[in-house]
């Protein structure tokens, strides 16, 4: 049993695109540039910004944070995602989610021009990714796919099920996994919370990935023998053992199902850290399809 | 066993069309108006392209052929692309696939102004129906959810597979059957050519669906008893009774198979008939949004 070490092959893969920048510097390019827009002091939505400027900071990209104030309307926003949109120095944006309740997601997230739309939430580029075009891809389910590659898990022909239909990691990952493409042809089966029977299923995956945010969802009886369990589950759960009061749960009961797999990914440490690299991937492509 | 009549219920559908179209006449509002190219005089798409013309005067919307000469190149058919997307006396429109070599499908198919594709083959139609958001959807897949719909055959929380994975069939109808919608809420296994031990998958299935374009393929013992079986299949094979000298087969060996089924669609006149019912409802609704 190997248990998938995501903090390592995202630090290998940061070097790679660290590398990479010093690549283009050297051909006298300039460094990729995210933006990021942050609505409001939210404390979770603080971390993750700040998290994905030091990010930036570590491979070496340009970024630049644009703070609105909390009560800043749909207006506002939009006015700042148009002028991101045509600033020629900036390859990627994001709009942190989620918003205050005065401003419509979904207008914000189609404003953004989909050649910038570097968190891939925009419907062209999932419209892209399901017709098996070039696009970018949500961060959660490219992330899952490196991991995949990284360890050279075989997906082609395997039975995978995926627990989880959300517009953001189930959803897009079962469409990246059924296509032709490596890692791609698996034979994908989505479940969601209508699904019945749902142990009968699993218990037949080569493949299980959950994504359901349920500690202790997927029991080792579920789970045959030989199989690769991804957990993109991360439910914050109290612990006295921990400084911060919690600890991050998985969906997954590790010590039941690890003995029975041929991979596991844990949680943390398995597919959080590759979620973060997807915006850096994605940013660096950015870069490179403005220069095509 | 029921056998599902799409052309009694295209039928029926048409009419409500009809119904409509008269209603918006009397209250002052203009016919919808569909626009269809095509290009080359390919005998296939002339017959298609004149069956959808035939549609529209049915239910009495206006429609338009503009023809362009085979040897036509990429920048002439752009050219007619954008100014259908200006044209305000236009709601919809079609360009009739396939095109000749010399012009890049998917190049067209992107310039379609995305609230005039009632093919529903541009990448922001089909990525707000992955996403769930309103769009159209493309034919065949629109088609078999209507059926679902008429026949009440209930699809919440059904295994069902779906085999063949194109980007007009296969994938999109796992997608809309998969979501959180009614007919939806199943739990989809999208299968294809690399799907090992398919008769495995199949046989636990309250629902296939086949679009492969295998006659016979699938046979009675790859289905349970009171399964519902939808037949996309449409295969050219020879044949000595009929007029043309072929007839159309689907993928079901239908002798066997029907038994077996609480519903079955035959091929032909099963899908078929609702397919082409598709692009009017879509033009219907291209027509209602641009009033809003």
């Amino acid at each position: 049993m190997i248990i998938i070490d995501g903090k390592k092959v995202a630090g290998e893969l940061k070097q790679g695109i660290k590398a990479e920048v010093n690549e283009r510097l050297s051909r006298g390019l300039k460094r990729p540039h995210l933006a990021a827009v942050l609505v409001g002091t939210d404390g979770g939505s603080e971390t993750y910004v700040a998290n994905k400027v030091r990010d930036c900071e570590e491979v070496g990209f340009q970024s630049t944070l644009i703070r609105l104030d909390e009560k800043a309307g749909e207006k506002e926003l939009l006015g700042v995602v148009r002028s991101l949109n045509q600033d020629v120095s900036v390859d990627g944006f994001i709009v942190q989610l989620p918003l205050p309740a005065q401003i419509r997601e979904q207008i914000i997230l189609e404003a953004i021009d989909p050649d910038k739309d570097v968190d891939g939430f925009h419907p062209v580029n999932i419209g892209k990714m399901t017709l098996g075009l070039p696009s970018f891809l949500p961060a959660t389910p490219a992330g899952i796919i490196r991991l995949l590659e990284y360890y050279k898990i075989e997906t082609s022909g395997k039975h995978c099920i995926v627990i989880g239909r959300s517009n953001i990691v189930g959803t897009p990952l079962s469409i990246l996994l059924s296509r032709k493409a490596n890692p791609g042809n698996s034979t994908v089966t989505l479940c969601h919370s209508y699904t019945r029977n749902l142990g009968d299923l699993t218990k037949q995956a080569d493949i299980i990935i959950t994504a359901l945010g349920r500690p202790g969802f997927l029991t080792g009886s579920m789970v045959k023998e030989g199989a690769v369990v991804i957990d993109v589950g991360t439910t914050r759960v109290p612990s006295e053992t921990s400084k911060s009061g919690f600890k991050l749960t998985g969906d997954v009961k590790f010590e039941e199902v690890a003995p029975k797999c041929s991979f596991i990914s844990p949680v943390p440490g398995g597919v959080g850290p590759m979620t973060r690299l997807g915006l850096l991937l994605n940013t660096l492509k950015a870069a490179d399809n403005k220069m095509g």
